[in-house]
């Protein structure tokens, strides 16, 4: 019988100063649970309906479903709860191509994004501090496990940004053609936030600007989402610089 | 005051089949129903929380915050509901890139698919019959007024592409590099459901198939989300035969 301050713990969960308080992120589902195992994460405990024989007994406690549905902030709770450590940030490699979000806030998206850096093999993604926690729930259950494969970091971005001695580059509604642009090896690349784009501050940090062509010609079509937007750029450098 | 009928019949336009019965679909918020009837779309009536300058008085009903509520969809109802009529689905020309989709039933990437065929210029979508409606409340919110620039037709897919004579490529995890692909003007490109992928009866009918190279060189990279995998097969589509 669980007490109700383990309950509690779990649900305080899914708000990030809980989350960094106590240095754990929640996790739901058996298989997002079992990604994240198989990719290293590190699980603490994990509260389950039966015994997995996929992770080792002494972490899982049996609970019935009436504490599962207390402690879920799923509608319909998936059998599993996995509380993992979140792993210590690692030091920006500054090779290659380093993604940076400014402000992207919804949880979706930065998932989304997160899976897209692992297929592209983006090891490294500078977030700014006003940007969504990669450890909210719902980004995590949107990576699909590649969240253990992506190293990402959050930081004041026009200060780290000023001193980046690589290409910075932007991307916006207007500005030179992507499919136009020379590629350094290394450069950050920066997107914005979904409404208000990036912000004065950083652009005012960058050393170039690049743009996703509309071909379009109603004039009402207003933007694209910028998950598919990022995956248009990682695209277009990896075609350029790596080929296939 | 509303009587329990309207109120039955808005909540039951969230279901596909008194959809197609009724002839109608709904959008919640301000910005939704504004956009759509910008883009051309038909309003049949609007419930609103107070009359709006940008509408025909005629078409708006005034209701009180607890009808609002009781017609919702929302966990946080946003001021007004507009019920509209489904347009008639047009002719599907067979020019320029014509994007099919084998049973994509997430309505998110559904909706983002229909933002990026407006920003791509892509004027028709053409869907297996088990693809979720692209008249569902969350793929009209999703595709942020898109879906009225979009000719979206759902058909016999294996049927339809056996009688279409122009090129038919299907999107792969494993295939010839799309980066390499000789694109022809006139062509359709397949992408597949979100788990299975292209269906057996589907790919019997294609001419041809490509694939985003994975760049990570971790195996346990697993795929693409639909929607941002089509957002780089169409930047390629257009970057190639268009240029700019």
């Amino acid at each position: 019988m669980l007490s109700k301050k383990q309950i509690k713990f779990i649900l305080n969960l899914t708000q990030r100063k809980y989350r960094e308080a106590s240095g754990c992120f929640v996790v739901e589902g058996p298989k997002s649970v079992l990604d994240l195992v198989a990719a290293g994460m590190e699980l603490k405990e994990c509260y389950t309906l039966k015994l997995l024989d996929e992770l080792p007994p002494m972490v899982q406690i049996v609970i019935n479903s009436s504490e599962l549905k207390a402690m879920s902030s799923l509608t319909t709770p998936q059998n599993l709860i996995g509380v993992f450590k979140i792993p210590k940030m690692k030091e920006i490699a500054l090779t290659g191509n380093v993604l940076a979000l400014d402000g992207v806030r919804d949880p979706g998206n930065f998932g989304t994004i997160v899976r897209l850096c692992d297929w592209f093999g983006v090891k490294n993604l500078v977030c700014s501090l006003d940007s969504v926690d990669c450890f909210h729930p719902k980004v995590v259950q949107a990576t699909m496990g590649s969240i253990a494969r992506v190293n990402v970091t959050y930081v004041d971005l026009p200060l780290w940004l000023k001193k980046t001695p690589i290409p910075k580059i932007g991307t916006f509604m207007e500005a030179d053609s992507v499919y136009q642009f020379q590629w350094p090896k290394d450069v950050v690349v920066v997107m914005g936030n979904e409404g208000q784009g990036i912000s004065d501050e950083v652009r005012a940090e960058l050393t170039g600007s690049i743009s996703i062509p509309k071909y379009s010609t109603d004039s009402s079509v207003e933007s694209l989402n910028v998950a598919t937007a990022t995956s248009v750029i990682l695209s277009e450098y990896f075609r350029v610089t790596i080929g296939k």
